[in-house]
């Protein structure tokens, strides 16, 4: 491999996982002095957005931007760093509700930069440009994308005593901790949902593609549901990585095994896997899952990672996505121009 | 006069100063055994109206709910108690302005709700309604409403080296301090402005008007523009009484001396009284005043305030609402039911 090799990496992700896995692949990538110019494009989920108070609220890009820019609130895994409740507390006694979706005033002030850009017309696309600036992604070489410009919700069909009811992702995630028997979720605007500017070639012109071990039905499901990324996975020569949520059929974080259990896959590493059988090149599992098989179809065994498959503190994380990193090199069949075998 | 008096005081009112005054005729009310159970309605200004951060903001109106309700920054006189500027620091850094206008957390939880409502379809006098609730208004007798429900902007057009520049009220007077020469004020929608449900019939039912010192060009002058406004206080049986803003041709605070100037008014008590002359029957003014005649055609006199015509501290404010209060109840020549001669 020669020096100072610009790799280009493409990453579809949602919130809290995604982004510390990301901000891992970043520092891993700082460590290492050839690939330290490689780049990394993040395709977003957005069908967690929700509009909150009349003020719209893009949660994993939020994540990404913070944890990536350097303003997370650590502690909670979502948020801004040292936030405050000025802004609920006011609405609380205006008596405007909902208010299990906890906004601090700092966050507050991107949805309200979001909000009013949305209405001088910007596309989403834009706006994340515009607070992926702010953050300073571009001169790390991180590059966010929104999954899709058009507006996509993930409701979830729950099951109440008086029968079924739609609720929006969130009220069920986050107002309900996902403890409500849910029947199926409904991306409601995902069947018109196109990429976004710059989705598909982040794809079919990558290196490398990795899956962060994000939500597989409501992060990267939905991803994989906006028209043509899932066809641009399948047809990318880069080798495609994915990282297990689940490991011995927990999920590292969230609720990705109730999610599973909604739409009837079996909540384990393979499971998993399966639902990316086919574009997957490799798979990154706990030890406690090397000796699940493969998804049926494939040509790979999945990758037993040397430790738990915990990304733990900021390290930790570094190491996990450096094994991703290099499991993608490895089973890279089609080998990009200027990156030579180990 | 007999006991448990129900008098009902309508009162056109701006910001600060009319805040407190009005403040100040709630406490004396309230000191007072007789007339405790009195009720005030409030005719808001609502030309200072703007959207910042695509989120509308009422000046006047949160002013008067914050001073009567007890939450006012006392030190600024507009804006929240103890309040924080954590969306305010997030927006600068994101680059949105404008930034001279300064929006504290708490506040901006009003601002949100205000917005999300209206977007929903309420008019300002339902959000007003709604938000004088929460600060506890209606239980203390005071109503407030904003005296139109349309939209009404008052602009400056003031002097730039380049030429003419048209610009929001709120831009000239916080932004720029009033600096800027101007050549004249624009109240944008005003001509298409009707009162709200309550405002002209607050004031042809009233028992007694009360003109806190108010701005009488942007304030009151807006509030008068409003179709119905000046005739029903022609009309109206009650006494009309005002307290100068002007002392020695010097305003109490802002810089109605500047606005004043702008239409071509003489700065001084006799100046604002000719604005009014027409339905006014009572003007309280400083004694250093004492000395101006009554504008041309009026059958009153000024009547010289026992000390500066100043509000100072809520004592003071109590103490000047009183002496306007006795002055109406002095000039009413329409006797209203129910309230004898002292």
């Amino acid at each position: 491999m020669g020096q100072d090799c610009l790799m280009r990496i493409t990453a579809l992700a949602g919130g809290v996982g995604g982004a510390r896995f990301l901000r891992g692949l970043r520092d891993a990538l700082d460590a290492d002095p050839v690939l330290a110019q490689s780049e990394i494009t993040i395709i977003a989920n957005t069908g967690d957005d929700i509009t909150l108070f009349g003020l719209r609220v893009s949660p994993d890009v939020d994540t990404l931007l913070y944890t990536l820019g350097g303003g997370i609130s650590e502690r909670q895994g979502w948020g801004r760093d040292e936030d405050t409740r000025q802004v609920m507390g006011e609405l609380a006694a205006y008596g405007v509700g909902p208010q299990w979706f906890g906004l601090g005033d700092k966050d507050l002030g991107t949805h309200i930069a979001r909000s009013l850009w949305l209405g001088e017309g910007a596309t989403p696309s834009e706006i994340t440009t515009r607070l992926a600036q702010r953050w300073g992604l571009p001169e790390r070489g991180l590059r966010l994308l929104p999954m899709s410009d058009q507006p996509v919700e993930t409701h979830v069909i729950v099951t109440r005593p008086e029968g079924p009811e739609a609720i929006h992702f969130q009220q069920w995630w986050v107002g309900e901790g996902a403890a409500t028997p849910a029947e199926r979720f409904a991306a409601v605007g995902l069947d018109r949902a196109v990429a976004a500017p710059g989705v598909l070639d982040a794809i079919r012109e990558a290196d490398i593609v990795l899956l962060p071990p994000s939500n597989p039905i409501v992060s990267i499901g939905i991803i994989l549901g906006v028209s043509g990324v899932r066809d641009a996975l399948r047809g990318t020569p880069a080798p495609v990585v994915g990282v297990s949520p689940i490991i011995s059929g927990k999920p590292v974080r969230g609720h990705a095994d109730t999610c599973l259990e909604v739409v009837g896959v079996e909540a384990s590493a393979r499971g998993v896997a399966g639902l990316y059988a086919d574009f997957l090149d490799g798979w990154l599992v706990d030890p406690q899952d090397a000796g699940q098989p493969a998804p049926a179809g494939v040509r790979w065994t999945p990758r037993a990672y040397d430790a738990p498959l915990l990304m733990g503190d900021r390290a930790g994380a570094a190491r996990l996505a450096r094994a991703a990193l290099d499991l993608a090199l490895e089973v890279g069949s089609a080998t990009p121009a200027g990156v030579g075998g180990a």
